[in-house]
């Protein structure tokens, strides 16, 4: 055939922004491999600088950006890396977002609402990625906002081996926080093998008027281990009132696990005064030392999206990674 | 200024599908006016052919179609009639789907399944269609699947006011058929003035393994009026398994409420022997009269969608339609 | 190089729609290998629920599909495959469409009709589809439909390989049913080595006004054996009108010969009835037993299609399996 | 309502590329308008330069260009313009072709070609246009190729009314000049009360091997006068050799009746030497003084053009002008 | 015709991100409108929320924001604001941008560098802006970065105005601070009669190598005043070195003039310790009161950007408001 | 796995336009292969037909074009070629375009204009182009109009090392032709180790009113070798202006230096009269020979372009190639 022939060679590069280096360390060494140095500062008027400092050149580039605040600045960082990756003739962008930033923005609530997660979906696209890849979306929806392939990764299974050593499963309930949730809270009751559910309910008593909401818990907790499930932490106001309730309805002691540590202002100190037993996190997020204490546990995520992306890399399947996960 | 100019005149046009004709005659009454005539047939090995027998140039073009079995024909004619729509020179087209088609396809539960929800909305917009008007979606979050408007109608207070007719608030509680439904039975109870709520969880009893799923009543609902509440209804397999459970659980009596009656077989049959005491729909879907029997209430959703779609052709207020409906 | 390296390995998929089991396993012979294994079926409501039981991650995935009525569920179960291939992270999609659905609506006839050709085209792009595949299009026109490559092969050579055992071609002519297949008659004339060509043409005697509309026989056929081809035969009205007038004029038999083998009610009563002495078909199109009569011959058409396919795979050429052909 | 209000005139704003100016200026005084001035020359190294001397913001903006040779330049010169008006806030851009550049490379008659007939379609739309007006495509599926809305006039009605004047229906006979122009010369027929047709056939006596092609003609037009009818007329090779052929099969006469007059090199000469009677064709190519001669009528286009842009800018009907013309 | 008619009328509405409100109240106050209100406020992750308090269904939207720092998260705010209002029905988005964020950032200096003003111009697409309004952008190629409408609007005029009353063109410069900037000197110079230019130039002695780069002006500023004019100011590094210079070239007196005073750290003490004379800037960025001080002049720009608003809404001309400035 | 698998080999092909044969004849022999041979010729009616004579099935195909007079011909040929290469399934498509056609016309000067430089890139998109590969891009901007990768190759490194040879640093000067054009000087002055800059200034007395503009030179040419340095010659008025105000200010002698030779009339004459001692281009656009004279020297640009498609289809790093270039 007239032209010049070579056997094609595929390359994965790994690169990250600056939001949570210690996540992106963790995730190089997992796959063996060092990240591609990029040079990234913020200019005076705090615009973001970004340049890779190797080629990337026909490779299969996962750029890796964490969300804590500010969240559009790290949003933005993440946008320009796929700009020049796509400049710089990548073959193939995947976005890494562990924790998806505006993720709870899903649909309009009321008219005249923005639906700033699939805004995000679409800015990503228009970026050049080509793929995202994600850690528990707070609405599995979302997925359907990428036009194009989306991993979705798990961190409950991590979750649940975890706690599936700190609790007898048959002296235990699981806990929605609100009945929104409560999907969630059946995978984690079938997965640890039956554990009974029970919600966190928003209610009003209607025999007496004009009185306040109050929480109410729908379902047995009674001299039980209560594990309180959520997708993400924020500022902890309805997982402490969950916790409050349940402990309150005789639960013997409270877990609370979550995938996603936002820990907003007042998270840390209302959770360290809620008298749960245990805060199980995994590190999506990046958790500074001032915002740890005793009860706190974080697993390490980096396992799971380092093992995602090797499939992904080698055309293996994400799928097998969760078999019995969904 | 050189060249010509006349004043800008608009115009509303409605044009219908082959589902559903009587909505479509009910929305044209509603709104005053006349339906542009639609040649539309079957060609002998089932393509469908289409035409508008009347100028849509320049008009604001409504597509009206129900999406009854065989959905994918109904699908396919309405796309096919939005293509000849933007062919045609229409200004602006508004897809308007009273029951989305795969709506509960709306995400990956597990790996290499499609998200056929995004994808019809994709269809759509590849067929020429500017903005979607619905009325309840299965979830709110497909109103982000579309690139464009989405004018998501709400039946439920339709549902709420007759319902308010047929209760005591005082001696009632909203039913959730399962526990992913808890959002749509608050907003019940929110509207009727602060009703309690129960939902239905499918469980195992971990006590004694092996053995096969049921359902449990978690709330109160002895003596009381028990309204369960769910977006759609198809088999009727959910829904009389709630009944069923409700009435073993001490119910006074069962009110089934939902916006479209997909009844599917053997929904019908199923549900007349379930035991409720009412079951109110509206005609977003039709509903044949082998269909209906006697507990059976069919509210009209035409009055909803005409209201909108003036609101729509008048650049007035969608959002306000449905002031507190959130 | 910073990061990792592989050398690339490419994997063909064959993955098939419900419509034409037989076809799907007969390419998938041509080719060696066995199909990946798909979950499809009805949901009760009409939906079409689709899953790969294998990962197509990174191949090289084929859809294929078959079109016969109800058309537009099985277009739109491709579809949805085509979504699932994108969202499983497949390299590349084709979608293999024998007989290409809406291809007669190719252009409007007046104003205010669909294209529905070019809609499906769109329709597959916005679905995922990188690349179609397909046979003997009705207009090779709707090659340009597509924003992309399309592999546009021709059962010709094939059903011309057949006819030339059958006849003498000094003593035989094609006959194009009407004026507006003439090119293609042409080109059978052409590989047959120079065979006169005849047409049916529908005309009006003017010299009597108000009378019907009639076919004539332009050219001679008095004496030689007829073959009229065609693309596809649907009702065959038009085709067996073609046979009556050809055998009026003189012909000593009549050989019918068409890629596709639609054959809506009554094409195969009015074919058995015409007195035609052969029809040959391929089976681009499922052909049920009860539509098989004596007269009737169907070549398969796996071998192009598999041909075709292993091209595409190893970078060969499509071209050249029909040199001559054109 | 918060904000400023105002009642919405529309203009319509024609503007034209500097290939053929009296059929700008034709049509701008069919319209009773004038035209906005353009700026536009070249630069030395042939770079084309344009500009609106007046504003178009809001404008209905028709953007008209001939494709006479130098084709590339013209087409460029009108795809200029077009991002011109976009870039300058035009409401709707209006691409008027009155004869479609590249219309004959509409598919690939082997591999490896381009089809530049939709390629130019999707250049149009990228440069800006929302919509697309020509006359007589050369296949109608090109209407299919533009992603929007085609104004597709027909030039056959003027034609007709012309020619009914020069013959006597009841002795004439429609001619199509090859096979795959038969459709047209029906419509002919018909529109002219039922003439009968005939079409010149290339073909090859097979039993003479080693021959060479031929032209004849299927059909009966001795002592009639023929009606040779196209869509074009190029180098006039396959016109003149239908005339010949025609003429030597006892026609008494022979008209000769095309839409677009391309007249590329020999075609004049050609056409003087041939023995046609009348050579009728529109003005939608300019045809300069030096390619005209005695027996050539030239009928012009801009009644049509001027027409159908008045509907489009009125969101009237264009169908309606053609009533009876399909 | 069939269907409902109503005259169109059409309304311009103001909305305003938080980053600068004393503009949008100005530019209201110039336009003699009210903006429509805006929720809009940051959840304690930094997440943005926004939410118009009245309908924009059809309305001609301007989203007006300013990007001072922290810039992504203005800029993010604007988006979402665009995506609700194109949700909301909106019928026009204009991005309104004073001073364009990532502006510097317009091409590739080095390999494997993003260009951000190019992302910038694409975020904005993709979030439903149809047009974007811009002044005095960093470079003019930046419009071509944008696929649609850009209005851009010149400050310079403003300045020059004021400049114009503060000098004697007869005894003075024009200078440009750097060789890049020199084009828009060579425009000041024009604009005041033909004052002449001058720019500074870094260099390097290359009798002396090794020694570090030096500023030098190239033009003769001896006794005149310069006027120092540049798009913007930043952390004022380049513009005090010019200031350094001209004056130890003799200058009588320095002006310094720029259209967007970004004034990053330590900007505001080098300008004050500098030297200069006055500082004119306009207020497309807010100057909050610690930055200002008195030889500082900050001229409005809220009238530029209202009337072109008003042009634009009404379908006038941007272009002759600046006529003669280019 | 189910299915095939294969070890995947690229493929290199380089295919040309017909305006500059000599240029891919030497990029060929530089690569080592031979060029995929292409079946390209004018119709009679100007428009142009392309085919490739072998398969370009899966191959990274390079498509050249040079674009001297007539450059809209040459630019449509390598569009066409694109589309060609496109549907024939090349995997990927990079347009090389040694001189960029409509480059100047990169911002709307004026309002109304075009941006036909971003047109170009747009219709390049459309067309299938991958990538761009340019020299010299008249504006760096540029780059970002192309909605993917550009290489952007420079041959100032070429020019200078040949300058080098011929000049003494230590007298030399750099001159840019107009204010515009500085940067481009700064570079040249820095790669030759700190040679000094000059400019030449268009500017009017303004002492003396009324009088006609006149170049004046800014910095100091005296007794020195003045480089004049740009990145195109078109017409020459501007750098015939600068060599004449050069040596009127006293420069011993000037060498003129540019990328892109376009050399329109009267070009040459104007140089050749002009009194320079040497003109050095490349031949990114041909030069005839009756465009030759003795004081100019044309350097090969084909090594530069043949070494920057070698390391884009072994996905080297092209960066690398310039490094200290800019």
């Amino acid at each position: 055939m007239t032209g010049m022939q070579l056997t094609t060679e595929k390359r994965l590069v790994l690169v990250s922004g600056r939001a949570h280096p210690a996540l992106a360390h963790a995730v190089a060494e997992e796959l063996g491999i060092e990240q591609v140095p990029v040079t990234s500062y913020d200019f005076a008027n705090s615009e973001i600088y970004v340049r890779f400092d190797e080629s990337v050149r026909g490779a299969d580039v996962f750029v890796l950006q964490s969300h804590p605040a500010p969240i559009n600045k790290w949003l933005m960082e993440q946008l320009i890396m796929v700009d020049a990756a796509k400049r710089a003739s990548a073959k193939r962008i995947t976005a890494v977002i562990p924790c998806y930033p505006y993720a709870r923005q899903d649909k309009k609530h009321v008219g005249r609402e923005p639906i700033s997660s699939r805004l995000v979906a679409d800015l990503f696209k228009t970026a050049g990625a080509n793929r995202i890849m994600s850690v528990d979306l707070h609405s599995a929806q979302a997925q359907g906002f990428f036009n194009g392939p989306v991993d979705h990764l798990w961190a409950m299974p991590t979750l649940v081996e975890y706690v599936r050593g700190r609790i007898d499963p048959a002296n235990a309930v699981i806990v929605s926080p609100d009945a929104g949730r409560i999907k969630v809270a059946e995978q984690w009751g079938r997965r640890l093998g039956g554990v009974p559910l029970a919600f966190v309910h928003k209610t009003r008593d209607i025999t007496q008027p004009n009185q306040a909401t109050a929480n109410r818990v729908v379902g047995d907790v009674d001299g039980r281990t209560a594990v309180i499930v959520d997708d993400l932490i924020d500022t902890a106001g309805t997982i402490v009132g969950a916790v409050k309730v349940v402990l309150e309805a005789g639960a013997k002691d409270v877990i609370v696990a979550a995938t996603h540590g936002v820990l907003s202002d007042p998270a840390v100190s209302r959770l360290r005064e809620s008298g749960l037993a245990e805060l199980i996190l995994t590190d999506t997020l990046p958790i500074p030392p001032d915002k740890q204490f005793p009860e706190m546990t974080v697993l390490p995520i980096a396992p799971v999206i380092a093992r995602a992306i090797r499939e992904v890399f080698e055309d293996g399947s994400v799928t097998s990674l969760f078999s019995g996960a969904y």
